[in-house]
């Protein structure tokens, strides 16, 4: 193999791939990105041998042929060479060695034989479809947040995506949740989505593929089968094996009779439990919202270092309430609102209580209170 | 006491109180900040036991007084409030508390006794000596790299002041090494300054006495004792015990009779090194310099990840000289080079080398080689 590539081309692909790579690797072969050159190209394959992420970049192909290197070490050498720079990488087979040559810098980095790399098997793929960025960017991002990190619930350390019954007919759906807090998104289902099997999608895979989600002009091609998922943009695909495990019937949390309205601004809102909750004993972190008419007051009280309490205007209706939750938790839902109030919806001290963007039901996120 | 003092003054005054303040603490009141209110300012007092930072605010005195209160949380609270707020203090001493409120904002902060505060003695200082802020940051920011972080050497962990004779007469001087390398900053020494003992000032009393080096227009007002060194704006003074030692004869190490001489641009130079060390292994970090006729060729080799060569355009017009180094170090001391080109004194591979800025002579580095 012998190439000629231009330093931001070579270091936009070699990002992608080493962030999938894993710093401590026993097995050796997955610390290196399989680098193929042919045609007018070349392409970089890493994988941890749950989530592959292949890469393609425009190169000068003087000759074609393939090797594996070690990701970080070419990541990082490309990315201290001088913005502009011609990078060539011509590969020795018979020493075991890649050379790495811009301007007057010269490397030769260990290689592994291609054959050794671990691709994954191709899968059949039951469903495809084609879906807007800033949609896949939505579902993911307003959900994520509430994942799992319990190991023993691995079934919820991811987001699970799937099509269902919503408001305005089918709907691609994401919900995450860790027993505490659940998000669930809903989108228009894509043409050709009707028979998506629902699949965890795991946290890293989640973490990666949004990387692929900045460039709002580009479509991605989703492709699902029982075991594996696939997102594809002209550059890049990026391949996970889905989490073997079955997701709660989360809509069974999800409370329908919550009558409580209370309608408040989320900025204003998620910086007061901030601020009551600088008090709050770090392993509680527990925050008591009292409501009265057209009134909030946020209040902590923590025995050992004192006390806060922060009051807001907002719209209340109702019978006084008392309820408590977990700081942390009240922020991040808070968080994901972007455009008009939050609505929480509440029912007693005791259950648990529904917040959404406005009358948007298109979001809608579930959070348990705590005693207070 | 109670008081009302902008948001903006009090957050700046907490900042730095809090920063002295250590994370954890078995002794209750050393977490906590004095605040005294009088005349018409708070001051602000927060200690270790081996340094103190006394910080003034003007502030709007209702009634005098003064009382102690957590420095992280009460700095937090501040930190999370509004920008532009009014804040008012108001302690309760029968109920041990501190009252913090800000617009719809009220907190109630457990206190400690201000009688239980330990402050720092009053010290005799026998050299008291007025410096510009320029003049002492230099001292300081072009030495502390070198400082030791091995506790066995506690006398190297940290800047090592004293008056010296200079090239061109008296300096205020400033040396820290670690045995692999070795900063000597010299600056003319202010009027004063004479008899000025040589003390060690401790690695984080060297970084919090930073923090009031930022404004170029402010004197500094040192005072120094055999045990004690006190630096004072009109704002903040802090107090430092210096470190309890003897600093070793530094003067030996610094070789004089190199004559092997290299001039480099300084950037180029650290980002070649730079680039060179990515294939090098973690432990030994080492960078071979081959010097030739103008020409200098960084390499390293690595038997386990591969090899790097990159070549400079350089001033060299002595006899070759192949010599190693830890890239670290190089880049450091390449890194204190603001103006002209560095200027690299070698002897032979395994003496030490000398390394200035062109010709000035009053900052002065000498680096360790390692075989390679």
């Amino acid at each position: 193999m012998k190439v000629s590539i231009e330093r931001s081309a070579l270091l936009k692909a070699m990002s992608r791939a080493q962030s999938v790579v894993e710093r401590r690797n026993t097995i050796p072969i997955l610390a290196n990105v399989l680098i193929e050159a042919e045609g007018d190209g070349l392409s970089f394959r890493a994988t941890d041998l749950d989530i592959e992420v292949l890469d393609r970049a425009p190169a000068m192909v003087l000759k074609a042929g393939a090797t594996t290197v070690g990701a970080h070490t070419l990541h990082e050498i490309v990315r201290k060479l001088p913005d502009g720079a011609m990078v060539e990488l011509e590969s020795d087979d018979a020493a075991g060695r890649l050379a790495v040559r811009a301007g007057r810098s010269s490397f030769s980095l260990a290689t592994l034989p291609r054959e050794d790399f671990p691709v994954m098997a191709n899968a059949e793929y039951e469903c495809n479809f084609a879906c807007d960025t800033p949609v896949l960017r939505r579902l993911f991002d307003k959900a994520k947040f509430a994942m799992s990190v319990e190991e023993t619930r691995y079934y919820l350390n991811g987001v699970y995506m799937h099509a269902a019954d919503g408001l305005d007919g089918r709907a691609l759906r994401c919900v995450a949740t860790d027993g505490h807090r659940l998000a669930r998104i809903d989108a228009p289902l894509p043409q050709g989505a009707d028979n998506l099997p629902g699949v965890i999608v795991p946290r890293k895979t989640v973490g990666e593929m949004r990387k692929l989600l900045d460039d709002d002009d580009v479509q991605i091609a989703v492709s699902v089968s029982e075991t594996k998922i696939r997102f594809a943009t002209p550059e890049v695909t990026l391949t996970s094996k889905v989490i073997d495990g079955t997701f709660p019937d989360y809509s069974r949390v999800i409370p329908t009779g919550n009558t409580k309205r209370l309608e408040v601004d989320a900025t204003e809102f998620s910086k007061a439990v901030d601020r009551v909750a600088t008090v709050s004993s770090e392993r509680s972190r527990a925050v008591k919202l009292s409501l009265d008419e057209d009134r909030l007051v946020l209040s902590v009280n923590a025995p050992d270092s004192g006390a806060a309490e922060e009051e807001l205007a907002v719209a209340y209706g109702d019978e006084p309430l008392e309820i408590g939750f977990n700081a942390k938790y009240l922020q991040e839902i808070a968080d994901q609102v972007d455009r008009e109030n939050a609505v929480f919806l509440f029912n007693a001290s005791g259950d648990p209580t529904l917040m959404r963007e406005g009358d948007d039901e298109t979001a809608v996120y579930v959070v348990m209170p705590m005693r207070v």
